[in-house]
């Protein structure tokens, strides 16, 4: 790694993704990105050492968790170092020259397509062409120029390929945000961490009733509060489920220590993901 | 409606989405299909009654629930009839006459692509192209016929635009499922139905230490299992959170009266959206 570079940071997607965005927001400028094709290779790049950390999407406000990412932090065992959460804007950015008079198609992924759609009513005179990649619409442009064209994407691939955000936040709703989780090799504390210790984990129950009431007694019953709980069936297995719980506080805490002992009695498998404070 | 339906169901896509074969499976081959663009318009074609139903996704194995249906659920006050599961299987299709060994392009929406990655890194000859939608290039395919060219679509969609299944499954997972539900006005009952009776609500909890504990001992204290709970954040009223929870059992059961009587001292919101049967 070259000596400019503190850190390097494996995510899925082109440079300008919305991850690389979330990479610098918890690393800091002196990161070397390092883009992967998929988020198998993104925890592969942290496996080889290719990449010091990794930055993953764990849950967005529109389209819930993603129960891929978190199989693959039950299946690679890398702790989570920090987590924060980026806002989805969407901007139309163009090449310099191309003002938006002249824009008749704009490029994107589809779901950013699909959310911004009053934007296309609104512009009927603009085709929306779908792309692999939000950024790489961006770099497309700025590779192949063709005319009349613009890409939909996030301010950082604007910045990264030299286009100007000619329509700012085209989305149609604000409120989508995605979490990311920092994850690592080595536990070190995040320099960007400001928020409150949260830990969080994987645990199973078993088919008995009221196994589910039972667990959420263990943290009940030490005054600890959950800041997510969500049930996942596991396939095959009827009345058998995944449970992802985050909590705040330490795993560290001799609270958090009692309950995690008290769920071990209960539940089959309890794995911790990792503690970690949130950069605002 | 024509004489030869018995219904006709909303849904978003294009036909031969995973969504159209959800309605087939629920309301049966009598079933005018009617796509939308949106879930918003799926929601809309209900209220202004140009379809009997509607068929929306609501969570899928890999990429969780989709909260967004969920606000259109509150927002719309639409009971819930049925629930059914669709596997979500990719299937390589071109026009007849196409041989697997001619194919160099396949098309398809970025994110079935993505879940054939195996397949691409298999046949390096293949390129992927993205397109809108899954049904739609097969669609594509069949009116503008381009030379060397296959889709990655549903067997549904292979079947209604006339396209022929040149390889099976070449998704990466087995596992993924999307779970939908059937709404309508009325209430009628689902000739499909086949498992026990479920009630999915809505719920929110107050700002106060075990809040979700006590939430949940009104189900427990009446041995009322539950077959899904999550949590979701409410953005910019911290420690505030709906929780989606289904449960075995109908509305009019009474242990579902009481429990439900009992959240209502709690919750300050609780909202009912439906008791069904599964469609298996």
């Amino acid at each position: 790694m070259p000596a400019k570079y503190k850190y390097s940071a494996a995510f899925q997607g082109e440079k300008g993704a919305f991850s690389h965005a979330a990479a610098l927001k918890l690393l800091g400028p002196r990161t070397l990105l390092v883009p992967c094709g998929s988020f198998r290779d993104v925890f592969n790049s942290l496996r080889s050492d290719a990449a010091t950390h990794a930055v993953i999407p764990i849950e967005n406000t529109l389209h819930g968790s993603i129960h891929e990412n978190y199989d693959f932090l039950l299946e690679y065992d890398f702790p989570i170092l920090g987590e924060t959460s980026v806002r989805i804007s969407h901007h139309l950015i163009a090449m310099p020259g191309v003002p938006f008079s002249r824009v008749r198609r704009a490029y994107s992924h589809p779901v950013a397509i699909n959310q911004c759609r009053k934007f296309f009513e609104n512009h009927r005179d603009i085709d929306a062409v779908p792309f692999y990649d939000t950024a790489g619409s961006v770099k497309m442009l700025r590779e192949k120029n063709p005319p009349e064209a613009a890409a939909i994407a996030s301010q950082v691939a604007a910045e990264i390929y030299g286009g100007k955000i000619i329509r700012r936040n085209i989305e149609d709703y604000r409120q989508n945000f995605t979490r990311f989780f920092l994850l690592s090799k080595q536990i070190r504390p995040v320099k960007t961490a400001a928020g409150n210790w949260k830990t969080s984990l994987v645990f199973s129950t078993a088919n008995v009733p009221g196994a589910l009431f039972r667990a959420m007694a263990c943290f009940a019953l030490r005054d600890l509060n959950l800041t997510k709980i969500e049930s996942r069936p596991l396939r095959g297995r009827p009345w058998e489920y995944l449970f992802y719980v985050d909590l705040l506080g330490n795993r560290e805490d001799q609270a958090v220590q009692r309950a995690l002992a008290h769920l071990g009695e209960i539940a089959p498998l309890v794995k911790i993901l990792g503690s970690y404070r949130p950069t605002l």
